[in-house]
C-alpha cells in the first residue's frame, strides 16, 4: 500500500553505489523485491540528490521515470560520483498520481532536499486549501502535482526560507508542517490515515519522521544506523568505529544490511535528528492535540 | 519567439500521416525546418487527439516528449489509425516551461480537446489569480504547469462544462476566456504582448483564434482551408470538390501545402468557426474594451 | 526467472482494453502482481501490435520502455482503437539485456508480428554463429540486441520471407527455427535450458509454442481459449457461443480470467495453431532428434 | 547534412557547464542554433563521458535521447560534477538511424571513450563485412546499431584492447581504423563521401580526426585551442596563460567562443594529437593509397 523507499547518508566522501546497488538489501534490491512491506515493486521513478565535495552548497539532483534497476545513467553516477552527503529515493506512485520527472523525489529548493515515503490520503480534499495558504514564493516552488511536493512547499514556508537554519529550526518547521497538514485534513473531513515519513536536509543536518495520523494503523517503517561502512568481497557491512571521520549516519525505510545490530527502529510518531555523521537520536513528535483526529 | 505549430482536421475518415508527415510542409517538416516564422526547431514534445469512428465521443490522445520526427509510435499511429476529426500539435516550450507529458497538447476534458500556439507572457504574474478564480472542478483538471492548460481550465469554466454545446456556446466561452485573461493580465500589470492562438473542438465544431494583446505586434500566423485532399505520387494537394462527403476543413499555423490558393489567412484578432467539414468562416473577436491594454 | 507475459487475440473488432487492463488477471495486472510464475514484476517495456480493420495488411505497433501500468498512451490506445487481431507483450528484461524501444516486442516485418516469452540461455555463446547464418535480408532486420529479435530474423529466413504463407508454412518455419536454435546451441556447448515460447502471426493465423530444451525443467506456461468475450459490471468472462462471428481465440502466458473452464493448458513442447477466430489446436513439436541435448 | 557536434576538454578540474551551456556558442547553443554548418538542429540525444578526479580510471557516462537543452539531469551534472578530462556529444541522427540510448555517444570500453561526428555513408553496404572481421571481443562490444559504434569496435581491435597505450599506439590504431573503413567501402563499391571526424581518449591523450574520403567534398569542421579558460560576468573566454596547471586543451566541431585567436582550424584529412592539457598538434593522415577512391 505504501511503497516508496528512501535512504539518507552522511559520512566520509564515498561512491553511492554500495548502498544503492551493492548491499544485500540495497535500495534497488528493495525496489525489485520488496520484503518488509510485502509490496510488489517500485518502478515509477527514482532520484538522487547529493552535495558535491566542494564550495557549492546547492545539491545536484538526478531523477528519472525509468525503473532504477535498468538505468545506466543511475549506475554510472552511483559508481563514479563521490559525495559525503546524499538522499536517494525510489518511487511507487500512489494510485492516480502521474509518473513524471517533476514528481520524482528528492525535491530541491535552495540548499535543501526533501523526500517523502507515504501518502497524504484524500489529498484532493485539502489540496486547494493547502495551496491557498502558501506564500507566493512557496506557491512558485511547485512544478508537479504530488502531495509530497506540496508538503515541501509548506515546509519551506514554515522554515521561512531561512538561508541558515539550525537543527532546531528544521525540527520545528517539520513539526509545524505535520501539524498544518493535520489541521487541513481535519477541516476537509479527511479522516483516513495519512502516512508521513518525511526527510529533509540542509547538507549537514538530516531530519526524518515516522508518523501516521491514526492510532489504529502503523506508519511506514523507518530505521537509522551509525557506524563505519565496510565492503569486503562485495559484502557491505556496518561496523562500530572509533574513528569519527570514518563514521556514517544513515536513515532509511529498510535496513540495507541484514546485520541488524547497528539498526535502530524508529518508534511510531517520532522524529529523527542527525547532525552530519556525528550524532543521531529520535524523540516523540510533540503535537498540541491528540494524533488521532 | 513563438514556436509551436498546430493543425486541425475535419473530413472523411482518413489516416493522419499525409498532413503530419507526408505533405510538402507537413507538421513534422515544419517542426524540423521552420519557415514562415524563422525559428529553428520544435522539439519539446508533440501530441495527437483524435475521435474514433465509432460510438465513443471521448477522443484518444497520444503525447510524447520525444522529437516528433524520430518517434516510431507517432509514425505507426499516423499511418494506421483512421479518423474523421483530429488535432495535432508540436511544441516548442516557452523558456522555463518544463518539458513533460503533462505539458503536451492537446489537452482533453470530457469530449473536448484544446491546444494553444503562443504564450501568455508574464504568466507567473497572474497565474495564482487565475487559479483562485477557477471552480473546484476546473481546478482539478490541471495536471501540468503550462499557461495553455490553465487557459483550458478557464475555458471549461466559461463553458460551464456543458455536455452538449452549440457553436455559439463554444465561441462565447472562447471569447470570455480571452477576456478574462486580459482582465487578469491587466490587474497584474502584465503589459507585454500575449499571443493567443487557441483551438478547441467538441468532435464536430472547431473554434480557433488568432489574437495578440498589443496592437504593435503581429499575432502568430493562422490559416484555414476547405477542399478535398488528394495525394498523387506522394504529393499532397487540396482541390475544390463538389462532393460534400469528400470535403475537409483544416485550420493550421502554417499551410502544409505550397498550393496557396485554398488557404485563407486569418486576420488579426479574429476567431475561426468551423462546423465539421461543412463550413468555415472567420469574424472579428468582439471585446468590450480596446484590445491594447 | 522467466518473466515476460504475452497475449494474442483474434475475433470480432473490439477495443484492446478489456484483456490488457480490465480483466481480473489482465496483462497489466499480471505485470504488477505476478501469480502463476512467482516473479515480482515486469517493468522493462511493453508493446502492442494490431491489424487495423481496413485494407492495410501491415500491422501498427506501439512500444514503450515505461512500465505499462502508468503509460497514458497505452491506456488511450487500448481504450480507443478497435481491432480484430492483435498481439500484446509485457517485458521483463533478461539480466544484462538492455531496455530500449528496439528491444520491445512484438517485432514486425512485412505483415508478420513476432513475440517471445522466455530466454535463449547462453545466447552470447551462439549469437555470432546465428548471425553468420542469416541471409542479408534477415540480417538487415535486426535493430536491437535481444535473443528474441534474432530468433525472428531466423524465422523469416526459414519462412523465406513469403508474401503469402499458409498455416503449414508458418508451422514448418517455426519448427525449423527451434531446430536451428537447438543445433546452434549444441554446437556452442550451450547445455542449459532454453525457454522458447514464441508466437507469430500473419494477421490471420497465429502459431505459438511452449518449449523447453531440457526435459528436467518445465517450459514457461501457455494457455489458449475459444469463446465469446463478455463484459458485465466490469467483469470480463469467456462464454461458449454458437455465433461464429462473435467468437474469439486467445493464446496467453496466463489466463486473464479466473473462469478456467475455457482455458486449455498447452502441453510441454507443443505447438498451438490457430486459424483466425475459427479454430485452435495443439500438437507435439516433431523434432528429428531428442529434445534434451 | 552532417549534424553532430562534439567537444573534448583536458585541463584543470572544473565544472562542465561553461563549455556545454554558458559559452556564447556552447555545445547546447550549437545544438539549438546551428551556425557554421547551416543545419537546423541536433535533438536526437546527447552524451557526456568524464573521468572522475580520483583513482578510478574508468570514465562515467551520461547519455539521454531527450533534447539537451531541456534535460534537467544534464544541467545538474554539468553544474555540479568537476572533472579534469571529458567528452561531450550532441547527436543529430543520420536518416534512418534509430534514436536510442545505446546509440548515444560517447561510447566507452575499458578506460577509453569514443565519439564521432560524421557519417560512414552507405554503411549498410559494408556493415556485415565489418562485423565479420571483428574479433569476438570487439563483436561483443556492440550494443546499438550506429556506424560510429561499429567503428569504435574496429578501433579497439586495431588497438588490440591494450591496457596501456601510448599516443603513438592510439594514433596508429586510429589511422588503421580509417584505412580499414576505406578498404571495406571500396570492396562494397561505396563510392560516396564518408565523413570521419572521430575522437578517442584514454583519459589523458586525445586523438581526433578531420577526414573525408572524397577530395571533392569538405570534411566536417574541426578546431582546437590551448589556453586558460576564464569566465567573467558570464562570458567565457580563452586567454594565453603561462601557468601550465591552469592551461586547457579543447578540440571541438565549432569554436565555443567568438574570440577566434586561440582557435586553430584543423586541416582537411589531418589528425590531432593532444597530450592531456600539455600539448596539441596536427599532422596529415598518412594513408598507403590516395584518399579519393
Amino acid at each position: 500500500m505504501l511503497m516508496c523507499r528512501f535512504l539518507t547518508y552522511s559520512g566520509p566522501a564515498t561512491l553511492m553505489s554500495p548502498l544503492i546497488f551493492e548491499a544485500e538489501n540495497s535500495l534497488v534490491m528493495q525496489s525489485k523485491y520488496a520484503q518488509k512491506r510485502k509490496v510488489p515493486t517500485n518502478a515509477d521513478g527514482f532520484g538522487l540528490g547529493w552535495y558535491a565535495n566542494h564550495e557549492d552548497p546547492i545539491p545536484a539532483t538526478f531523477v528519472s521515470v525509468d525503473p532504477a534497476w535498468s538505468n545506466r545513467n543511475l549506475k554510472s553516477i552511483a559508481e563514479k560520483v563521490k559525495t559525503g552527503h546524499y538522499f536517494a529515493h525510489i518511487r511507487d506512485a500512489s494510485k492516480g498520481m502521474p509518473v513524471s520527472q517533476a514528481n520524482c523525489h528528492p525535491f530541491q529548493c535552495m540548499h535543501y532536499l526533501w523526500m517523502h515515503n507515504g501518502r497524504l490520503d484524500l489529498f484532493d480534499s485539502f489540496r486547494r486549501a493547502l495551496l491557498n495558504g502558501l506564500s507566493d514564493r512557496a506557491f512558485g516552488l511547485i512544478k508537479g502535482n504530488t502531495d509530497s511536493e506540496y508538503a515541501f512547499a509548506l515546509f519551506m514556508d514554515k522554515l521561512d526560507f531561512k538561508q541558515s537554519a539550525s537543527a532546531e529550526d528544521l525540527e520545528l518547521a517539520m513539526v509545524e508542517t505535520i501539524r498544518e497538514i493535520m489541521r487541513l485534513r481535519k477541516a476537509a473531513g479527511a479522516d483516513t490515515n495519512a502516512f508521513i515519513n518525511f526527510a529533509v536536509t540542509d547538507g549537514f543536518h538530516t531530519i526524518a519522521t515516522r508518523f501516521a495520523t491514526l492510532e489504529t494503523s502503523q506508519p511506514a517503517s523507518l530505521f537509522f544506523a551509525k557506524g563505519e561502512i565496510t565492503q569486503q568481497n562485495g559484502e557491505v557491512d556496518i561496523v562500530v568505529s572509533d574513528a569519527p571521520e570514518r563514521q556514517s549516519i544513515m536513515i532509511c525505510s529498510e535496513p540495507f544490511t541484514e546485520e541488524d545490530e547497528q539498526w535502530v527502529k524508529v518508534d511510531r510518531n517520532h522524529i529523527v535528528i542527525a547532525h552530519g555523521n556525528v550524532s543521531v537520536m529520535q524523540k516523540p513528535i510533540e503535537l498540541p492535540y491528540q494524533v488521532s483526529l
